[in-house]
């Protein structure tokens, strides 16, 4: 039995997440059902992108993902189901939430949900819970076996999945690595970029060195200063700062047992870039 | 295997739910346990009782959810197991918390639990946490077949289990509809009446007429203006209110991509009322 | 199958537990995972030693825990699997987080965790997440059974575990406990003392009587006042302050409905000192 993993922007102090794991029971009670999470902030769709590469390629094939971050519920927005290069399929709006996926993972596959069949029976005037009454069924359903992946529905271009704006990461004159912030590690204030390690390579960077990092958004400059390019967080003084490769092989900046994203003020997205370079 | 779902005011930030976890596979290791949610605020009796409602009718006949809302512990109130209309049980403390599950899904049949036997041996000198000591073990138990609904202990009359009080929906001369608000959808700021499909249709409301919305509690006036009934919140613009069916059909308010209980300071509870009419 | 357990500082917010679990159901699809919690503070390992004694005697034997709150992660402090007198394993950095097991449940065997065998294929390169990469992965196969106990790594000698500072619970001139405050019961404001019931039976409290109980920190006094030494809460009104025995047997402190910890600024740890004598 393939995994089914929810995630959403729904919080875990209702019932909704509750109504959707029962839904889905109801189509097959031996289901192994997870969560990535549901603390996406409210409607925001580029974290909960950035939060299935996380986490995509550390599931098997067939494990199947079912992420509702929703504003444009009970618009025209295409409902879709994408299969990933490493065959883990994802059920989802397409309102930009396959971003990063399709960038970083690849999306091999995408088919439209056809809703005359992958609906909760009696849900047909319920137009605000599509996670509950399209997304939690289908993805219920996909999982166990009930329909195959062809049976989602008509295939789709997967070329055409929405796409949020992003800015891929380069090395300008040869030794200045540029990105964006696209997230931080939420809990300890830690500044991830999509500088990779590749590109860090590129600029002949090795742990020990110091290497200078400014952070801009829109014109103002949030951060300039020295600090050490270290293996791990235990390279440095508790309270100093540091550049390090973080867990998905991308350049990340941080305080050893601090908050650098709180210290300093630095949000995430497509606007939030960051340079670095060898001292 | 039948699923045991918790329920409680424990938040999961320590090791209670975890012990509730542990006794709970001791009994049975192949349990399908899950959480309905464990952030209901503090000894709040009337949420949990709500929560139960938003849930039950999603999970198949058999399911055992377990709810400890508790602030009685220690003293005489009756420990039970409900058996709801659709055939699941509820295990909790007789003390509100099926308040809303005997108006609005029914009970069929009421047990109390007998101690001397459905109680976790070696617990008999603790008097502070029955969720662990009576509740998931009993839960546990009726869920994995160990004991039947009968076993649990005397039957009772579902009529006596306790209610808090509440207000039902009316509509007064015909053009107004009347309710209380009785929950958030907490992380959305969306306001939930206990104002049914059948009252919205009596009043001839279709979606795209615009409504007038009154809030009041206790006196004073907490809203009072006009907006549109649409179907869902992308019929209005981004920051706009709108009052909408929501996915227990009953009639709700919120501000699209906004909170609206924030935005006016909406609380929730018997003493809130709402009316609604056509403008 | 044994069942695997989770406890971390990383919170449900982000995509770090998922990978995790990601990766043990790649060691073995049928495992039962759950978590205990992963809102330790971050970096507390006090705590998070105190939320493992305080829930593995509610686990069946085989069990394994996996804990990770690694302040060290790329250190060269050790990671290790110790298996408790109860017959739980318990996986995690050894750097103190076994500090409440070690005293208060006895750990009979310590193996050190050999990272050449035990590590996530593929992840040689990252030294910032050792969670995923060593510690999930071991875990699992643990639990699975794909590698035994001793298939972990050599046997260390279990008094060399790694203690945090703690001060053992006393009686002084017969009628005075002393004990330090270990924990807070969250979510409630309870105040939970290493004061044990031997200690309590020893100054012939009894249900009903009137207690003095003082709290100091470093020189400073924080609370020194009467309260009742209650069987439950329900046992006093509501709003008033009362002692008790708690799920772990040992003396707390509350607020009857209300948070004593915000009351009376009340932290935690080994400089927090409770006395305790019969008024």
């Amino acid at each position: 039995m393939n995994a089914l993993i929810f995630q959403s922007d729904f919080g875990l102090a209702d019932g909704a997440v509750s109504a959707m794991y029962g839904v889905a029971f109801s189509v097959c009670p031996d289901l192994n059902i997870q969560n990535l999470t549901h603390e996406i902030p409210e409607y925001d769709i580029w974290e909960a992108s950035y939060r299935l590469t996380q986490t995509v390629k550390y599931w098997a094939a067939g494990t199947v993902f079912v992420s509702v971050v929703d504003p444009g519920v009970g618009s025209d927005r295409r409902s879709v189901v994408a299969r990933t290069s490493n065959g883990v399929y994802i059920v989802t709006p397409d309102n930009g939430t396959l971003t990063h996926v399709k960038q970083f993972v690849g999306i091999s596959e995408l088919r439209s949900i056809d809703e005359k069949v992958n609906r909760l029976p009696g849900t047909a005037d319920d137009y605000t819970f599509h996670g509950r009454d399209v997304y939690a069924y289908t993805g219920a359903r996909l999982a166990s076996g009930r329909i195959t992946f062809e049976e989602v529905g008509p295939a789709l271009d997967p070329s055409t999945a929405v796409e949020l704006p992003t800015t891929p990461c380069r090395v300008i004159n040869g030794d200045t690595g540029f990105g964006t912030i696209d997230v931080l590690d939420v809990r300890f204030g830690n500044v991830w970029t999509n500088i990779r390690r590749s590109a860090v390579n590129e600029l002949g960077l090795s742990y020990g060195d110091r290497v200078v990092i400014e952070i801009e958004c829109e014109g103002r400059i949030y951060y300039r200063n020295e600090l050490a390019f270290a293996r791990s967080f235990s390279q440095v003084a508790v309270g100093e700062p540091l550049a390090y490769m973080n867990s998905l092989d991308c350049l990340a900046v941080a305080i050893n047992q601090g908050s650098f994203a709180r210290a300093y003020n630095i949000g995430t997205g497509n606007n939030w870039h960051l340079t670095v370079r060898k001292a």
